[in-house]
Parts: structure tokens; C-alpha cells; sequence
């Protein structure tokens, strides 16, 4: 089985060479001769322009895009210039699922078939496996799921759910969704649980933080709430401890608390980051799809708003409230913490 | 009628001035002698020291106390040591509720009585009239009236809603709300309310004032979310336009409303503001009394928190959340805005 | 000046009303026959056809459409076939604002105009003046003023903010927002915040309405929070006539609370109402916004998710709930309430 | 080393069988006999009343409480009579922080000692180990830490987040967390955590699950917001598979999932639940908590109130909503779903 990879970024790259560990034949080529030089070091084959890429590949090719949402679709109109009827192109980025759609229409009027397959691993993914998440035309899903399997992290990558049933293709770490979009709908829904995981283990961490709020001084400002029962609040909980500890037997034991763990152990006040968190994408859609679909999402919606609000971008409603509090009370602004 | 008022400050210098202008023979303290002469200034009699003060006025006596929440228990166990049986103290402060059971105990142990007066109105009060929420003994109620009546605007502050019927207490804008406590929870939650519809029109506003996005130039890194759909976000709003607008006809019209309109005039981007929206206590006390009670609060609460998170206390939360995303994704903070 | 109106609902047949008794001259169609019959009986001129409406109308014509947003698409279609260049179609309903651009651009290739005009005032609208927001090209708006002015508010409707400056259009009543849909921005975000503070209002009462939870017989069971402190919960608060009080001298002081007093007064505990709260686009349309802009709006948002939940659409997600803690806990599901 | 039981649940009667298997002497109590019996058949020695329980045990004893926090005070009371000085009581329970404060300093008067000791691992614990989180005095944490070795899972029952450094408490499964009160807050905390983590598990299946949306007949009604791009969910996803595939390399993989996954196999629509949620406590109080510390915490306070949704509590709120739709619009209620 043979793949070509467009995208050779961390994403792209590690895929890349997760299969060529597992006998896929992998050609892989990204528009920057730095990103390819620093592929090929790694031991990735790659092909030094889109035409070689192309005719390194016997049809029919499956071609896998690896690249920032943005330019996805410059790709997708260069490909379709130089793919042959019956290729496929698997779009395996962070797409907006209604693209997928638009994508698999306009290469479908040149016979050239398209997958959108939702990728979750980040740098963990090469020796971990790849979580996918695939839509399109099953047909065409089936002809590539060698590629699928070798990429997905496989059965025994964790405990089974009922040891005495025959495996199902998810516990193989791959599944295919449902039509056009249907894997990047998985996908996009799965980060904004993600979101929301991470805020909320994020809260908790800051209320551990917080709980020896009552051995500082308190501030008698009447701008300032004051502590009812200061007696309550003079924990110094040792959060990277606890962060650690839950990872064993409690109910909140997950990958994000291992990873909060880790980033604990090795900074336990976190000064080495300021707080302005990017969101890219996935978790606006997830919001705006419950809303379509009218199911209530508060959860994620919230930390969402939360991600917002560390960019900086509550600046304008925080100033409303301000200036409504002094029009109606009087009321200066404290300093700035 | 005869009212003693301790705190001098805008809200009690000013309920002092309302009252000697109808009819109530008022005697005012303050224990910082620059506020009692911002007072006299201002034409309110004062007395220079507490036992003046009480000797000032006649008993049975009425003790209005307007002083911060934190001095509020100082103030009572010096007004416990001086005053007599059944003179009544008022404490039209924003303390918290359960506090008034204490206190009401406390006092009643040497035969004087106890009201929590919840008082909304500000700095426009003085004009405007303050809504007066009062708790505890009935009777002791009834007697005060007269000081309420005076406080409150009166019936024709406000069109009637039912102009067929008999005027009620309610209308005049003064309520007797029940046994100790109830008017500070009654104003407690007003205070909750008014966080809510602040935010609302606080992120509305926001909204406006954003609708120009697509025509900014926009970041196309992958950690930014991409717009979809720029040009649907081209409009320049004059936000201060519209909040004008609104004070006529629509159905968000409301004095916050008016007050926003007033200060987007004067300053159209609140450029005069930083936001940092400082929260005092009734918030956090309604949302704690919404979660005793099993009662779904969350659109109050989403208010409570913006402040905590303009206040900067969501630095923690926030690095947990940068660190995590650096962890499995790789993901380097972008630059604070 | 003369207007056609299409769409004899509440609100256009009221909008006719209102303009007829300002001097504008009003022509009435609706597709409905009885519709028609009945705006016919309240004294509002009506054709019995479009093509008589069209005719009844003289070039260049002005039709203002008050039609559900499910057929504004339908009605512009037929309106295309029969209105002459130049003619002007305003579009007074809930549109969404992106659908503006395309009719006005679908409008234009034959020479008709469009104006979108979001419309505040439901049925109090005809005595007390209906708030506009209109979006669409400048000079087409200009010409149409008279008819804004009739059908809007007035400055004598409010107080003035600034009583020694000119009067600004917004203190009118009506608004030229911006370009193509402004108007229906303005519209959608206005509903936003109405639905904020609506749900800022509702939750504070149903605060209230749980004070006296403490005097409730409490349940044991551990699938159960016991309630701490019975005794801080013992109010019985007059909910209704709270919320007349607020009325006067209030923060909260606003319409919303004005009907919120009306209806309490009507029925205190508000039993003739199930609790099934609609929503028509709007509020979803806000939120969906301030995502795309990247604004955080909890506070809206949490009301949004209230109305999902109270039209029974967390259901999954509630039984995703009960299933996990069956899971991991052992617990059995409590009988529903 | 030998550890008392009192409270012979589920919880308690594991723990005890999980000591007895690893070397610790355990004797139960509980004042039910049948839950006595019940222990003692599935192998666990028991006392068949309190005073043979205290005799059973050698000075200075270990109790472990496991009882519901509501009887926790009236065994407390009933212990203090029965223990001598130097014994410890250990409440495992998931109690109240503030209360082990008093509690402990009323055993302190009579010289016995008490450890909280939240405990997580539900019906899990006796197989998995319990995730152990101890608050108290140090020296007594170190005296019986023998017992919280033996309860709690093992460092082998995770992979290690530094296998190069020396095995830290943490890594154990349990931790003293600090003075009185500390393993409680830390429980509560987590379980905060939970109910967060498990909502944003919840809504995202949810909107899996309601994908098909737009396949599904729609209400043309005013009163329902219509679906604007219907072909946009269309999709049938097979959420049970969904599930079971997050599990293997996805950044969602948590034991919360798995459950999710278990329980979706054995039920995919979930039929079998009613979705009506308790909480039990802690959750409020982690709210409470993060409101008193100023520390914001949307995510966390939004799964709390979606479970109080799921109570049914926010009746009177949505009916002031339906009643002010009715007020200002006329909107009538849709009958429910």
C-alpha cells in the first residue's frame, strides 16, 4: 500500500513515519524545502515538487493533506489540476466540516474522490497512534483502510470494553462516521469536549490554588468582596501533587490530568506561561452546531468564552460594566491586578 | 418624625438631605470629622460625637446605619452600648442576610430592635428616590413607615400597572419583605439581577462594537481561529447611537440602558475605562443562595464570573489551560493582545 | 406619503394602524383572506390581490413586508415579478441579517431596492411606537424617513440624555444603522440581550420564590445535597409585589420588570404557564455572532441554553449524566419531579 | 495493623474486603444487621454492636467512617463516648471541609484524633484501589499510612510521569494534603472537576447524537427558530462506536469515557435512563468555593446548574419566561415536548 502526504509539518511528518514503520510506502512533499529537508533527515521520503509527488505515486493515489486549514483549499484546487479520476485526496487537517462537502463536490466533477478524516494524537500521535475519525464514501474508505489501521493506535492500546466480544472497527482506534463531513464533525465535537475537559480540570486546579486566599491580607475596600470566613480558605494544597495523585483510582483520571501532571512536575506555578490561550477553531463550531441543532451546551460553551476572555477580547463589555457602575454608583475603578 | 444616621458618605449624606426636605427632623454622624463637614456643607445637621449623637435624639430612637459591611459589627457593638430599650437600628447597608439574624439576636438580648434595610437608588437616589427592601419585625416596621415613605419615590415615580386598583405598599416604593434578613436578601438578589442584565447588555454592546472583524485584517496562523465568513462581518455600528436608540420602544429598555446611553455619549469607546469590574458581595451571595436552594442560576453566575475573570483571577486557570494545549499539542502561547 | 403593507399579522396590521393615524396613507394586502377581512374591520385599508396592491400603489412604491421569516424568501420572489425599478421593499421582520445581502443583491439586479428595518415593540408597538433599526443603502433610507418617524416612538417618549445638545435620529426613535442587514444586526443583538435580561430577571425571582426552602421537609437520601443551613432559608417573599417595588428607584428598573409586575400581579405564582420557552432565531443568531467575532457572551449564551433545556433538549445529555454515575458510583435515578 | 469499619455500604464493605486481602485486620460495624450480614457473608468480620466493635479493636484504634454525610455527626457523637484517648477517627465519607474543622476540635477536647479522608473509586475501589486524599495532623496521616498504602491503587496501576525520579506519595494513590479539612476540600474539588468533565462528555454526545437534525421534519411555526442550513446535519453517527473509539489515542481518553463507552454498548440511546441528575453535594460546593476565593468558574457552575435543570428546578424561572414572551408578545406557550 502506498500513501502520499502533503504537509510536513510535526502533524504530517510523524504520520509519515509511523507508516513507512508499518509498511506503507510513504512519498511525502510539502511546499517549503525546509520542511522537506527536515522530513527527509528524519528518514521520510519526499518528492521535491507537486509533479514528482504525483508521478511517484501509481494511481490509483491516496493522497493524504496534512496543512493549516487556511490554505487547505489552494491545495485541494492544485491537486485537482493533477490528480487522475479515481484518486483520493483525505483531508486529515482541522476542516470545517461543511467545506468537506463543498471540497468532495468539486472533485467528484473530475471523477477524484475525497475523505475528510478528523486526526486526534498531536505530538504523541507517531508513537501512540492516531485517533481518526473518517467521512465520505465508504466505498472508498474501505479501499484505504490498511493506511487507517497502521496510523490508529490498534486494540491493544487499551483496555477492552467487553473482553468477550468480537472487536469492533472502533476499538481498532479508526471508524468511518458517515458521509462528507461526518469525520470532521466527529472531530469537531470531540475538541470541544476537549475544551471543555480542559477547563474544567483547569477551575478545579485554580480553586486548589486559591485555598489559602484566607491567610492574605484582605483588601477593606467597599469595592472589594469581603471574605466571609477567611478561617476556610488557608489550604496550601500542593497541586502538582494532587494533580498527580488523582491519576490513580479517582473518577477524574484522563489524559489531560496526566499531561497536567507532567506540566505541573516540571512547573508547579505555571509562570512559565502568561495565560493567553488560542482557540483554532473546532470549538466555535461545536458551539455554533449545538445551536443549530438547539441542545443546550453551557459546558463547553463556557470555556469557550473562557478562551476569549484570556485573549483579551472581553476589553469592550468589561468597559460597559465599568462605566455603568460608576454611572449608577459612583463607583472609580480599583488599579489593574 | 426624628432619624439619626451614622455613615456620611455619598449614600447617607444624601438619603439625610431627601428626608430634611420632606419633613423629617434628621441628626447625622460620621466618625471621620471631613465627612461630617462635607455634610454640614451640605446643609445636614451633625453631631460631633457618638453621645452627642444620642443624646440628639429622642427615644424611643431611629438609628439609620449606612456604613461599609465591614464596620457594620463595630458600629453595632458601640450603638449596643449606648443606645436604649427599644430603640430600633437600621442598617440600610449591603450586608449579607444571614448577618441580620446575628445582629437582630444580638441586640434584641438588651430589648433594641433590628431592621435590614436593603437600598437601591445610588448616587441619583437624592432626586430619584430609594427603593427601600426591609426586613424584621413587623411592628417595628409600622412604626418607621413614615422614614420609608419619605425615602422611597412614591407611586408617581412609575406609570401604575394596574391603575384600577387600590395603591399598594409595593408601589410606593417601599416594602416590607419579612422577618430578619429578608431585606437584604431581597436586595441581594436585586443586586444579582442587576449583575445579569448589566452583562447583557455589557456583551450586547460588545457584539456591536465588534461587527467591523472582517474588515480587519486577519491572522492566518494556525492558532487563530479563522474567520469563515469576513464579510458578513463588515458593519461599523454606532454603538452609541443605538443604546440611545433603544431607550424608546424596544424591549430592552431600562434605566441601565439610559445610564449606558449617557456614558457611550460622553466617551464612545469608554476609552476613560480599564475594565476591571470590581464585584462588592451581593453577587456571590445570590449565587451561593441559588446553589443552597437547588435553583438554576447560570446567566447570573456567567456575570459573577466575568468580573472574578476582569478582576485577573483567571491567571491561573488560564496557564493551566496554555499548558496543557503546549503539552499535546505542541502549542506555543501567542503573544498577549 | 404612502406605504403598502404585506403581511396583516398583530404587528403589520398594527404598524398600518399606526400610520394611518399619522397621516401616512396605508395600503394592506395579506395573502390570508381572513387576515385581511380582519385588519379591514380595525379600519385599515386593504387590496384583495397583489396585483391590486401593486396597482394601488404609486411609483416609486414602498411595500413593507411583516411576514414570518419561513416566507420572506417566497413573498421577495413575487414582489420581484410585479414592483417597477426604483420601488423600495423594506423587510420589517426577524430576518437573519446575512440573508439581507443576498435579497437586497437579488433586488438590485433588477433595480428594486431593499432596506432591512428590525422592528422592537411587539403588540404595545401601535400605542407606544415601534423602535427601528434599519440597514440598507443611506439615500433609499432618507427618502422612507417620514415613515419611520410615524411608525417610531418619538423623543418625548424618553427623557432626553442630554437635554442641552440637538436632538440626534436615535432619540427619534429609529436608527440608520449601516449597509445591507445593519438593521437586522442590530435587531438580532437587541433580542440577545433581551434574552439575557430576561433570564437575569426569571432567575433572581425564582431565587426569591426558593427562600423558603429551609422550612420545606428535607430529603435524606445521599442521591440528595443536604441542605446546610435550614434555618438561613425561612422567607416567604412576596414575589409579585417585589417586583412592582423594583419598579421605583430600582437599578433594575426596566420594561422587562414592568411586565414581570403585571404578570405577577395576575397570577403570583405564575401556574397557568407550563414553562416551554420558544425561541425564534434570534437569540441563537446573537450568539453565533459573538462567537465569530470571538467575544465571549456567557451571559447571553447561558440564557440561550435555559430555553434549549426548558423545551426538553438536554435530554440526552442528562441520560448520558445518569448513566455515568450509574457507572461509576452505583447510583439509581431519584423519581423525576 | 488493624483498622475499624463503621458503615458497611458498598463503599465500606469493599474497602474493608480490600484491607482484609492485603494483610490489614478489619473489623465492621453497622447499625443495620442486614447490611452486617451481608458483609459478613461476602467474608468480612464484623462487630454485631458498637461496644463489641470498640472491644474487637486494640488501643490506640483506627475507625473508618464510610456513612452517608448526614448521620456522619450523630456517629461522631456517638464514638466520642465509646473511644479513648489517642484513638483516631477517620472520615472517609464525602463530608463537608468546614465540618472536619469542628468536628475535629470537638474529639480534640476529649484527646481522640480525626483524619478526613476523601475517598474516590466508587463502586471501582475494590478491584482498582481508592484514590485516597487525607486532611488532618501529619503525625497521625503517618501513623496509619500503613492503611491508606493498602486502600489505594499502587504506582504500577498508571504509567509513571517521570520514571527517572524517586517514587513520590502522590504516585501511591493517596496524599496528605494538609491541616484539618484538606482531604475533603481536595475531595470536593475533584468531584467539581467531575461533574464538569462528565457535562462536556455529555453535551458532546448530545450533539452527536442530535446531527440528523436536518433530516428530521421541521416546524414552520414563528414560535420555533428554523433550521437554516438543513443538509448541514444530516448525519447519522453512530455515537456508541464514537465512544468506544475516543478511547484509544484521542486526547479525550479518560475513565470517564470508558464508562460512557461501556454504557453506550450495553444501551446506545440510553433508553433506559431518565435523565433526572442528582448532585450530592460537593459540587455545590466546589462553587461555593471558587464564588468565596473570587476564582472564576463557568464550566464547573454550568454542569452543576444542568443538573438542577434536570431536577426540574428551573420550573418557576421558565415560566417567567414564558410569562414575559406572553406579556410583550403574545407569544403563546408550544405545547411540551
Amino acid at each position: 500500500m502506498q500513501l502520499g502526504i502533503i504537509g510536513l509539518g510535526r502533524m504530517g511528518m510523524n504520520m509519515g513515519l509511523r507508516l513507512q514503520g508499518r509498511d506503507i510506502d510513504v512519498l511525502g512533499y510539502d511546499a517549503s524545502s525546509s520542511a522537506r529537508s527536515a522530513a527527509e533527515k528524519e528518514g521520510l521520503t519526499c518528492a521535491s515538487s507537486l509533479a514528482d509527488f504525483v508521478k511517484g505515486l501509481a494511481a490509483p493515489r491516496a493522497v493524504w493533506l496534512m496543512v493549516p486549514a487556511g490554505v487547505t483549499e489552494k491545495v485541494l484546487d492544485e491537486l485537482a489540476e493533477v490528480l487522475d479520476r479515481d484518486d483520493v485526496v483525505i483531508d486529515g487537517g482541522n476542516g470545517f466540516y461543511r467545506d468537506d462537502q463543498t471540497h468532495a463536490a468539486t472533485l467528484a466533477t473530475r471523477g477524484i474522490h475525497h475523505l475528510d478524516a478528523g486526526t486526534s494524537g498531536g505530538v504523541w500521535g507517531r508513537e501512540r497512534g492516531y485517533c481518526l475519525m473518517v467521512g465520505g464514501e465508504r466505498d472508498i474508505f474501505d479501499r484505504l483502510e490498511k493506511i487507517f489501521a497502521a496510523l490508529a493506535p490498534g486494540v491493544e492500546s487499551a483496555p477492552r470494553t467487553d473482553s468477550t466480544s468480537s472487536i469492533r472497527q472502533a476499538e481498532l482506534g479508526y471508524l468511518y462516521c458517515g458521509d462528507h463531513g461526518a469525520g470532521h464533525f466527529v472531530k469537531m465535537v470531540h475538541n470541544g469536549i476537549e475544551y471543555g475537559m480542559m477547563a474544567s480540570l483547569a477551575e478545579g486546579l485554580a480553586i486548589l490554588e486559591g485555598a489559602d486566599i484566607g491567610s492574605r491580607a484582605q483588601d477593606a475596600s467597599a469595592e472589594v468582596a469581603p471574605l466571609h470566613d477567611p478561617t476556610a480558605y488557608q489550604y496550601d494544597i500542593p497541586v502538582a501533587e494532587v494533580a498527580e495523585l488523582w491519576r490513580r483510582g479517582s473518577v477524574v483520571a484522563s489524559w489531560l490530568l496526566d499531561l497536567a501532571a507532567d506540566a505541573l512536575r516540571r512547573d508547579p506555578t505555571l509562570d512559565s506561561f502568561q495565560g493567553r490561550v488560542s482557540d483554532s477553531g473546532e470549538g466555535r463550531w461545536t458551539v455554533n452546531a449545538a445551536i443549530d441543532e438547539g441542545i443546550p451546551a453551557p459546558t463547553i460553551a463556557s470555556s469557550l468564552f473562557a478562551r476569549f476572555s484570556s485573549q483579551g477580547h472581553a476589553a469592550f463589555s468589561d468597559r460597559v460594566l465599568s462605566a455603568l457602575r460608576k454611572e449608577f454608583g459612583g463607583h472609580d475603578e480599583l488599579p489593574g491586578s
